[in-house]
């Protein structure tokens, strides 16, 4: 009844997901205040006041017909202009609403992106540990997906000696997630600029173009002004695809943009192209109310002060208790070493004592857990007595 | 830079859409009110009072977090019971929450019930003329899209008999829409049961599962009490297509639900891996504010009358001026015959009067026109002495 393509993907279903699934059942098992979910990258912090104030505005004074009616498939021409805008204030880019394709999320805009360009066999990089949608989504196009090895040697940085021997001719794409998922470390500017050499190295070398495909949902969260460089202006075939679900707290709303640089190889076809595929693969468009609110909240601000205190917590009191911890200096995930070889054993032990995390080898990263510490402070403080009861087993 | 898939669709691409941003421009050019657009299903009724007042409620009165947070990619529990309770209340059915898939409209509904089922080369059957982006849908996952050519002479109901030599054993689905678009036509029970004796006895014939794929978002809008039988009652491997869309004219926010009958051949097993298709194709979920308006508004009801009025009105006065045309019975299409055979020609001299009208080719029908009469009476009644300076060109 399932197609070939899916059966791999039930019988491995996503392990954060079902993690997600199985805290709900323990929240109500053992009551949500004693069950600590550090699974899932469900922002607990409540979206800014000027959403909802939003939200009321519009629905009450603006026409329902075009709030809730379509509109371009690539969304409304002011929300994009007010995206572009906003952009080019922050970074000095030069983009205008041409440039900008709403879409449903992130995932939405690493899908229209990967599909607008990928021919079945061409290779996308991806540097682990990474989020590991990433593999479903270029699988969905029939890309292969290949895997630059973790570096925890450097801070894991890009491992660039794997990485030039694996870009080919072949090679159509290279994700990058920066702030990271699921480590929390930034790539820093003389990491980004080493990268964007390589790749106009590599496209020189093999007459080919080679997209940079940066996944923004965390650009908004790094930590004690750690600055996070645009990179359409290190490199002109950049493509990014940004969500609104972290750094204004609408995950479930489904909100985000492409951005797609004049100066990108063939950018006109490509933006036609991504609208068209946006519109073919079923979301047609982005939410349409939520594009208006995008455009009048396009100023809010994250509360990343919130999780950069929970990170430094759980860093501070972790790393005391003995365990080993990459510092965090964005998105909101702490990645820790597993006190055993098998982090597996380790989250099944974590669990006896109602804590969820994640364990590496989702992202390509056996051997690491990731904890999820956008929930509230309250429930990190409640947790370190249960890490604590935890750490005993091993230290 | 674009792939091989995509690049005909960028040649191609969708004659509609191109419509509706030619219509924005000679808004723009002559003025709103001297411009007919009937080229979008872009309801010009607005959503009930009631969507708006439960989006305030809801933002005023739910904790954020919920409101806007991540759910089970299936979508919120509540929602979906509530979806299903009111399917059971309607039509007899039995379904409960774990039959209902929250989508992101039922574009994407679409897409993930045939990303579920599609293997490369199965054939999906749709029924001349038809909505042309099910097959950029089936050939999304290398699917082979098979027509049955149109029936004027039976009031374009399906052509059982080229429908019976056509399913091979390579069919896994067929698309029915009814109400349908492009014709305005409602299938009723006689042709329902008929078609689900044939799909039976191919099933049991080549030994397979055969899909009857239900493409809902006109369901409400039928005319004069005219019912449309609910599929699931009648063939078992049905399975179910929504959008709010239409019905509660919502087409921007992107809002429906698949159902997937507990009497289905592997039922439970496609509700999950349609849940992780919903999830790997970038959807992840069904927005979230607009799950929990639906469950407040499940009972809203949509002006059936006034798309009822807009069809009839447009058909009295387009016959009676020598058009030959389609009676309305649901949907808000009028399906007219061209005056000459290239119905192209045909549309591009209504354009010269200020009117747009979809020609039937890009319905696989062609030597016919669509009128999208989900407009404002008022904008019928403007454009009647346009229609009738067109009309003098024929008759």
């Amino acid at each position: 009844m399932i197609s070939k393509k899916m059966q791999p993907l039930v019988a491995n279903n996503s392990v954060i997901r079902a993690m997600f699934e199985e805290g709900q059942k323990m929240a109500k098992e053992f009551g949500a205040e004693n069950v600590f979910d550090f699974s899932l990258g469900n922002p607990n912090v409540p979206a800014p006041k000027e959403v909802n104030q939003a939200i009321i505005d519009i629905v009450t004074n603006v026409d329902p017909v075009k709030v809730h009616g379509y509109m371009s498939n690539a969304g409304f021409p002011e929300t994009r202009k007010a995206v572009a805008d906003n952009l080019n204030r922050r970074f000095g880019t030069g983009f205008n609403e041409n440039n900008i394709i709403m879409t449903v999320g992130a995932g939405s805009a690493l899908n229209v992106i990967l599909k607008t360009m990928l021919d079945p066999g061409d290779e996308v990089i991806c540097l682990a540990p990474y989020f590991v949608e990433y593999g479903n989504y270029i699988r969905n196009y029939d890309g292969e997906l290949v895997v630059i090895s973790a570096n925890p040697e450097e801070g894991f940085m890009p491992k660039f000696g794997e990485l030039e021997e694996k870009i080919t001719s072949k090679t159509k794409a290279l994700i990058i997630n920066n702030p990271n998922n699921p480590t929390g470390v930034v790539y820093p500017e003389e990491v980004i600029v080493r990268l964007a050499e390589l790749l106009d190295k590599k496209q020189k070398e093999f007459g080919t173009v080679i997209y940079l495909i940066s996944d923004e949902p965390y650009r908004e969260l790094a930590y004690r002004g750690a600055q996070v460089p645009y990179l359409t202006k290190y490199y002109a075939n950049t493509i990014v695809g940004y969500s609104y679900s972290k750094s204004l707290s609408l995950p479930g709303e489904r909100i985000g943009y492409i951005v797609i640089p004049e100066e990108s190889d063939g950018a006109r076809e490509f933006f036609d192209a991504a609208v068209i595929a946006n519109r073919v693969s079923g979301s047609v468009n982005a939410p349409s109310l939520m594009q208006l609110v995008i455009e009048r909240c396009i100023d809010a601000k994250c509360e990343v002060e919130y999780y950069e205190r929970n990170g430094r917590k759980l860093y501070d009191e972790l790393t005391a208790m003995g365990f080993e911890c990459v510092e965090p200096e964005g998105a909101f995930y702490l990645w820790m070493k597993s006190p055993v070889s098998d982090e597996k054993e380790f989250t099944a032990k974590a669990k006896e004592y109602n804590i969820l995390m994640v364990p590496g080898s989702s992202f390509a990263g056996p051997g690491y857990v990731r904890i999820s510490y956008c929930v509230s402070y309250e429930q990190i403080e409640r947790s370190i007595p249960k890490f604590k009861e935890l750490a005993k087993n091993y230290f």
